[in-house]
């Protein structure tokens, strides 16, 4: 945090008067908070949250559609103008985002669940996943069309990046783990009783959810995403 | 599994004498058992699983390239002739697919990794988020592309059939929700304690395997999944 926060104070500090400046950080709370307190007083600091990117990292990973129908929260600080808070939205919609604004809390609270609780269970499952095949030494990837290999995607994302997610939201980190396995214990104990009631009213639940992100513009609507 | 018998016996009343009869389920130990005992003796009883396919059910939802490089596994039943085997998998390697030959225990073992547990956990993380958007009415699916609709994808595939998988295999699936549940607490001690070495190291070996699935045909490299 002490590298991003010099990083921004020293590109602060070569800005002119009134200059907006924002960031793209996956997490808004604790970042807003040491950069609000440090930046210059002529400086609209806004952050950005572009809820766009493939497991790839870097410049050169960017395509000229990467944020089409994609949704932008901004987050404005105790140092952000109203005036600049328009105009930045303004630029993301140049760039083909929808632009949505809200609190530092509330965005770490809902990308902890759309966003960070997904890479950490992808994760999870791939790690797990090693663990067996180092102990049993079975050819894990050969079937892993079978359902792994979405995971592996998500799972294939930038380490560091990640780390420094988890460790800088983790309130709702730990809060959402809880819930998963709360909720994982108790499909156990509907496998482990037969309870098929039980599992057939979950699964067809969760089918619902799909359709409405196609609807949304957020997925496309293709089988298998299309893949070939 | 009762209706499954009578499926399966109904049709190879109907059979010549030395016809190879074959299934496409996902769990192969009850399902042999049961079958084994009670068919004919002329019939030449072989198991088959297509480790292919996608969220969508039924003969409409075929294309051509379905089985193209994608592994199915034949398990002998002892009504198999060792000749069948052979013609059985020559069928399959006719529509594309590569053939592995193992018994039922290791079938449903394997299969409890790389496709079992990934479906459970799908449903599990999107049952949780639709548990916390009835209760906090927040709009999740807007915000789903930062990880989570990759997730809903396979929590859209067929919920009886699912059903049906976790009750035929509960042995295995048990004993792997166990062990996910070990390693997450794991991960969530790390995050906790701001362990930054562990997530780092877990994080940098589970990035190997989404290149190993790549080289081995078993999913596109492209990023995103070559989504548009």
């Amino acid at each position: 945090m002490s590298s991003y926060k010099n990083v921004v104070l020293k590109i602060s500090s070569s800005l002119k008067n009134g200059a907006i400046l924002t960031d793209v950080g996956s997490v808004k709370k604790k970042a807003i908070a040491l950069i609000e307190k440090n930046i210059p007083k002529n400086i609209s600091w806004i952050s950005s949250h572009p809820i766009a990117g493939t497991e790839e990292s870097g410049p050169e990973s960017g395509f000229a559609e990467l944020f089409k129908n994609r949704w932008c929260i901004l987050t404005p600080s105790k140092k952000s103008k109203q005036k600049d808070l328009k105009l930045l939205g303004k630029f993301w919609k140049k760039l083909g985002s929808r632009v949505d604004v809200m609190d530092a809390k509330q965005h770490d609270f809902i990308l902890s669940i759309t966003s960070h609780m997904p890479h950490l269970i992808a994760y999870n499952i791939v790690n797990t996943t090693l663990k067996i095949k180092k102990k049993k030494d079975h050819n894990i990837v050969k079937y892993s069309a079978g359902g792994l290999r979405d995971f592996t995607r998500i799972a294939a994302s930038n380490p560091i990046m990640w780390r420094d997610i988890f460790i800088q939201n983790p309130e709702n980190t730990l809060k959402m783990i809880d819930k998963f396995i709360e909720n994982l214990k108790d499909l156990r104990g509907a496998i482990k009783r037969k309870n098929e009631k039980k599992l057939e009213k979950i699964f067809m639940r969760t089918k619902k959810i799909r359709k409405e992100i196609i609807e949304a513009g957020q997925d496309i609507g293709k089988p298998d995403f299309g893949r070939k």
